[in-house]
């Protein structure tokens, strides 16, 4: 069922102008990543609560050096423990929007030390839809899954699993009590995502 | 961080002119819940995986009489769950789109069941964000939270917390597993909305 004609023409036409006005701010801001000589850049995406945070506090101590741009809505408080691990970090808080978006990322490109980390990560708002869409400028998306949220999520959600480079699938510890299928969910990632 | 003036203002237009359609689409949906004699109709929003179907089907049997609207960007999975306990369900593919809006719901106005049933339970697209801004014509929002996906989620994603009129707190069965603390939890929700 689509949206009914009252609405749709309009919102098609100015996501259009956004969708274009976006790409061109990624492909400045992907300009800026490679003259700053970062070996990689990663736009991880996934539902609230999958454990984002909690991964790069596990990946940023094993890698050279990294940095990290946190996309919120309200608070500051991944920001906080990221900063606790003494890596450069900076908060952009979306002020309600669902997702970041390539000029938030542009407004910080002055002022954050890319040419200092090997690996840039952003930490996109919780949402599996929206951040899908905008391009930020980035190398790969990353998916985070957390097992709790079931086996149907890839199906159910397909376009981030098609979009995404690396998909992690987070709480793999909870597999005995939650009574999610982690092989359905493998097979169930592969059939929407083959490579 | 405010989104960048290039495509700042036309969102905000647009949006205005949006929300206005979809609220008098929601004002029409609840007239026609009021004609007929529907008790109480509900918007369940949640992130992906946090159990609104499961809720659904323990809640179903319990009640004299009760109907599904199901929304879903892709797979009519839920619904399938759903039409086997013999409730009238319609499933709605939003095609992409990260939330219902009143538009979807009028468009089933005509063709389900309304005066068969006692209570209407709409199941939102999974996402903690965007369904929080359109109205259906609902009386009460629901939001369920995965006890998993952690405490902060009330603060991170307040907006929510604050319209829904019921919050289920999902999944306790992994409390001793997950290491989220339940009364750090329950406070932030109470700091979010008093009521």
């Amino acid at each position: 069922m689509k949206k009914s004609n009252k609405t749709g023409p309009e919102i098609i036409e100015i996501n259009e102008k956004i969708m274009k006005a976006n790409d061109q701010l990624a492909a400045e801001n992907h300009q800026k990543f490679v003259a700053s000589k970062i070996k990689g850049v990663f736009n991880l995406i996934s539902s609230p609560g999958a454990g984002k945070t909690t991964l790069l506090e596990k990946i940023a101590p094993q890698l050279s050096s990294c940095g990290v741009i946190e996309g919120d809505i309200a608070t500051a408080r991944d920001a906080e423990r990221l900063f606790a691990l003494s890596i450069p970090v900076v908060q952009i808080n979306t002020m309600g929007a669902c997702h970041l978006d390539a000029s938030m990322i542009a407004q910080v490109r002055d002022d954050f030390p890319f040419d200092q980390v090997d690996y840039l990560f952003i930490e996109n708002v919780g949402n599996l839809v929206c951040p899908t869409v905008y391009d930020l400028g980035e190398d790969h998306k990353i998916v985070v899954l957390s097992l709790p949220e079931g086996a149907d999520k890839p199906v159910k959600y397909p376009a981030i699993f098609r979009k995404a480079s690396i998909c992690v699938i987070n709480k793999l510890d909870l597999e005995p009590y939650c009574g999610v299928d982690l092989q359905q969910l493998k097979t169930d990632i592969y059939e929407v995502n083959p490579n």
